[in-house]
């Protein structure tokens, strides 16, 4: 994420928070009081969003407080550990703790979450990716979470690579059609990827070419059957598959031989993990 | 929320999402294919977000599709149920499809949790009420998906309400200087709430004139002793309690005589509902 | 107001006075020429808009200039005296001149205007109070010239505060069941104001439960009788006075015995002050 | 003004006053009631800002107001008389109430001011025009309201007209070498004024070649004398007058024989002009 | 290009060119004046740019001129052929007159040239396409424009595509490396290519499994021979050719066994094509 | 141009062309290598657009890279010359690239074609002057860069100059009443220039009292012969000539004895001279 877009991102979040003032911080607290506040976890979590709350500090805070992030994204925090601090201004500490908290506590939610399912299918070839299932505003950041706790990216956007869903193949007249209009028509530098829902539908992908499928809604030993085809028939094509995927489930799809396995509650579903802001005066 | 803002947050999740264009759609499907399209909800849920679905289907759409809502926010929808209806131009529908699930699902999942804790405290004279631990960037449609689901909502931001919490009663020196502060600094519009962790920082901020008191991390039974105490001395102050809520606990501190319980997790950890787009050519 | 606010204001300005370049400076001044500047009071007034001034200089002037305000907002300043002074590049302050000039012009005016109003009740009780006719663009720095110049602020817009107004009356259906929908309705950190035009509208302000009450266009001796009637009918409400307010009318009503005395003419007609910038190289 | 520029005017007056939204008007009058508003003169004026007023009803009225402008901008307009009707949603023209004043308070105040000035010098050949001493944020419809008034304008920034002023003159090293280095480096279609204070800095500018004179903080009897000196010797010099004017002096300047006279009053100083606006339900 | 990614387009176009406004038209056309206006090619050309020119008189002219496009993108147009006509205010067409013609005559020069290079490689498997070496601020449009020509687009931009260059190999430490690498971050629906200038190098690339391979700064006969041992070794490999083009080298290079041919001079060094604006009143 | 207009054109051509991120540069460059990088000159050019490729590199490069510029605008650089070098993040230096060269070598594309009409005229009192063809978005670059080839510069739009041209005169009635409005009209800081085609339009304008008049389509010879009577009648006026104009002709038309000779090429037809970027680690 380019600095610019964070900086509105938490400029637009600032804003919806804040308003006007901070009313009741600048009517108890005198302007000179100065506090050191830290960052803990109130559970085990992966930490992610730490950028964000920086912006949120610069921001919020100027050159009256002082920031600094004692962990990297993707570290494991365990309950009562200290991520971040901050001194300085207590007024703009004050300001800036809720925004803070809401980053960090979304993101690593997301990353934390994400770290269970890298977890469940560890020692397997298949690697966790996200969707587009993600919060409207936050791609970027949620993205970056999901990186934070071991799993990689799908596409950024519908602009960034071709999935070809079921939605498309009803309409464009079958996986035959929509492959060979995709290849004919889109950059020479993006793939083609369809989603088929059973096995006709698989070998029809092979032929046509396309560079990757999704298995959508199949079970594991479904799963583990067409993969069988796709790997005798085109072996260079990348297996992903998606629907029916949860904490209990996501190691048999991992041992049925596909690459990539995307998980919508990475980003739709996660909760937000516990963290408070401890102040002090100094 | 204003229309120019909702567009406003419509347009950067489409912004993120749709980037340089739909590949994909424009690649697959002809131009001048029409479908007709159903948000069906796949579980029980109540509704919310209609008003951004809406939203992103003029920004898409334009005149190349109708867009109508079938029910409310605020209706109860079962498994099954249609939520909205869209006929038009296949290529925008599909490109509107994931930004309208993506605001549809998360904030029914908000309101439908909202529900649950509103039915848990049926019958007590306790009303369910957000925080600010909302999503950042989505604070406005968050707090109309919480009223949709019944519950009523806290200040907007630091600017319209005063709330003087433990971080502030540190740094003030305590909740009798903190009062006499925010009474003295604020404007004449806005009431003062403080919050007490135990009866005596109670009794110290009825003395002092708050106008609210929350009542934080007590237990039920502890709180049922300190409203008894609220209610004699101070009858016209209103008490709202929060922390260690959750929907086992909620109706005990109902019950416990406070006027609002308000309830983070409606926001910062409700799980999307399952809605899917169903379409057909046309 | 936020920094980032300011810096929008100030780019606005100067973005409608300097335009593509000021052509005069640049043809006329050479780069290299240095120039010392005072900003000049040309009669007696109250300071306010230093702010603004030095986000000029900075949005001008970059690296190039220095400016250094010799007076605080609220400081009194005689004809003659110096509110601040620029050094650096010829060319940089004189693009800066105009718009410096009218943001200090206006806002002193604002709070040389207040500060008057503020002299003319000193003693009582009362005090002096903004509005929302303010001029559109500036809202907050007028109401910070009216706080430079001793006065207090109301609410900051329609969402800070409840004011029910006599549109709002007639639209209502009167006192009692304006006041009732209000404090069902609004978030319960914000208190209710009614505005009433005579001594029954009033009785039925306090008996529907009003935090605050307006009392509209009465003369100095009705609003005695009024404040009389509330305060001993309902001690904790605050008394506002508005209406036919002047320099010559604002003591009798201060001496009537009310909180808050809101005066339009502090921000909508308040006459701009004469300052200068005299300019010398260096 | 474009359409684009004063739709962003409206938008932040908007955003300032009504922020996250009206609760007194939501809180107190139902949705569906509707009313009939005109916007009534309380004393004589000479109307401008009606467009801007139009812009704030579509903003916050959308179809659900109706807004008929009754007087075109520089009508002159007796107390009691009606500038504009509204029609609709209750609620939204209560909304739009304020920001809709002002503006047009303001601006009316502007053109009543203007009128005033240009009745003084009737007869005469001068002209009154205005300066850049207008309120950050609204030079253009300031300078829109001096020409409902019947001034003229002068150049609308630093970028498109040459003015020197006594500053440029004390840095560049004289008249002669001002005009020299304006007339080598600015565009062919950019006239250059020059600021003379006396008699020989007038010849100086003619001799230099300067198309415009401003003849500065002279008494109406000396700029007769300039005029005459400049009449003879440079018959197309088109000669200025500003400083010490007021409605008592005004006319002995335009006697003195200057083609323009700039009034800094006219937008720094203008008082707001009284008008209300008027609800009844229907 | 979305629409409101063109509307910004044009908006910035007009501010740069309109500013406060057209000061000649208003001065000398009375606003009643109405006129016929048509765009009139000066010489034979490609047409392109007519979505942005219809969008210039939508700003300009809103519903005071109507507009229509006798010609679509794409489409050969003679010398003295007519593109598009204007009807309505002429004050409005005047205005709109000097952005749309600058818009039209750079988009149609740019798909005039893509026109001359796809001509000569008439016949040929190769597609001519286009570079990121395009216009600061216009790329959607100058992407259109190609299209328009007969072209095809490469990558939008450095986020839509892998492209391996000679800078790229330098820092990487050669070509097997630099493809490993781009294999393992890049998701999985982003192809990779690779720039080589020798056999060797492409013997490498082949090997390391780039999906495309740019033969850079070849002659054409070693792009002959480069292809055919790439056809040999692996069929599926896209091969581009980029460097030494030229209208009299292009059709060597395509017969020489590629699929693309990238010309940054479509974009880069496209002159304008004469097109004229000729009204009459009506 | 301002600091802050710089800083917006740079930031959307980085939009455009990065995007989400540049995948290459991050795929293949780790994070801590570095690079020392040259802007090279691959013809004689004349140098422009150093400000904004230094602005690209702040925008991407931030503290990571060390950019200095090693020429000025305006000079002239050999093939083979080095206008400019980077040291720091190859990453970034990379990411920078494509930006830095499309602003590097179109904008010293209009400075070299600019220097060589200014060539060709050397020796005669005419100056090269721009118009209003510029590049949508670029105009105030594109006007800096025909400043640093020696050309001067028109108005800068349609706010900041009178040019009555033929579609003005048609509509407005001849040449006489086209002048008469305009003075009548205008701003008294702006001159009138008028457009004319042949002798008896020169003698209708000068009669008018137009300030500047530009010859249009005229021969060489036609505009010696009107030049001639333009000095005879009327001393003061400005002679611009344009129309036919090319670097064959454009002598004939300086000795004709115009003052200004106006180009569209300067800007509608430059080709964009060749740069490189040549990398090496460091």
């Amino acid at each position: 994420m380019t600095t610019g877009d964070l900086n509105d991102v938490v400029r637009r979040a600032l804003a919806e928070d804040v308003g006007r003032g901070d009313v009741t911080s600048e009517a108890t607290v005198p302007t000179n009081v100065r506090a050191y506040a830290r960052f803990v976890a109130r559970e085990e979590l992966v930490a992610a969003g730490l950028d964000a709350v920086r912006v949120v500090f610069e921001q919020v805070g100027g050159d009256e407080v002082r920031f600094n992030a004692l962990v990297a994204d993707g570290e494991v925090v365990p309950a009562g550990g200290v991520l971040a601090e901050a001194e300085g201004s207590a007024r703009r500490i004050l300001t800036a703790e809720r925004v803070s908290l809401n980053f960090l506590m979304r993101l690593s939610g997301v990353a934390t979450l994400t770290r269970q399912y890298v977890s469940a299918v560890e020692g397997t070839s298949a690697r966790i990716t996200d969707t587009r299932k993600t919060t409207p505003g936050l791609r970027t950041l949620e993205k970056a979470a999901v990186r934070a706790g071991g799993g990689t990216n799908h596409r950024s956007g519908l602009d960034d690579g071709v999935l070809i869903k079921d939605n498309h193949l009803a309409l464009a007249g079958g996986v035959t059609e929509a492959v060979r209009r995709a290849r004919e028509a889109v950059p020479h530098l993006l793939k083609v990827e369809v989603e088929v829902e059973d096995v006709s539908a698989l070998r029809e992908a092979l032929t046509a070419g396309a560079d990757v499928v999704l298995l959508d809604n199949m079970a594991p030993e479904q799963v583990r059957g067409a993969a069988a085809i796709a790997r005798a028939e085109a072996p260079h094509v990348v297996l992903e598959v998606s629907g029916g995927v949860n904490l209990a489930t996501v190691r048999a799809y991992a041992e049925a031989g596909v690459d990539l396995i995307s998980v919508g509650a990475l980003t739709h579903s996660a909760r937000s993990v516990d963290v408070s802001l401890d102040m002090t005066p100094c």
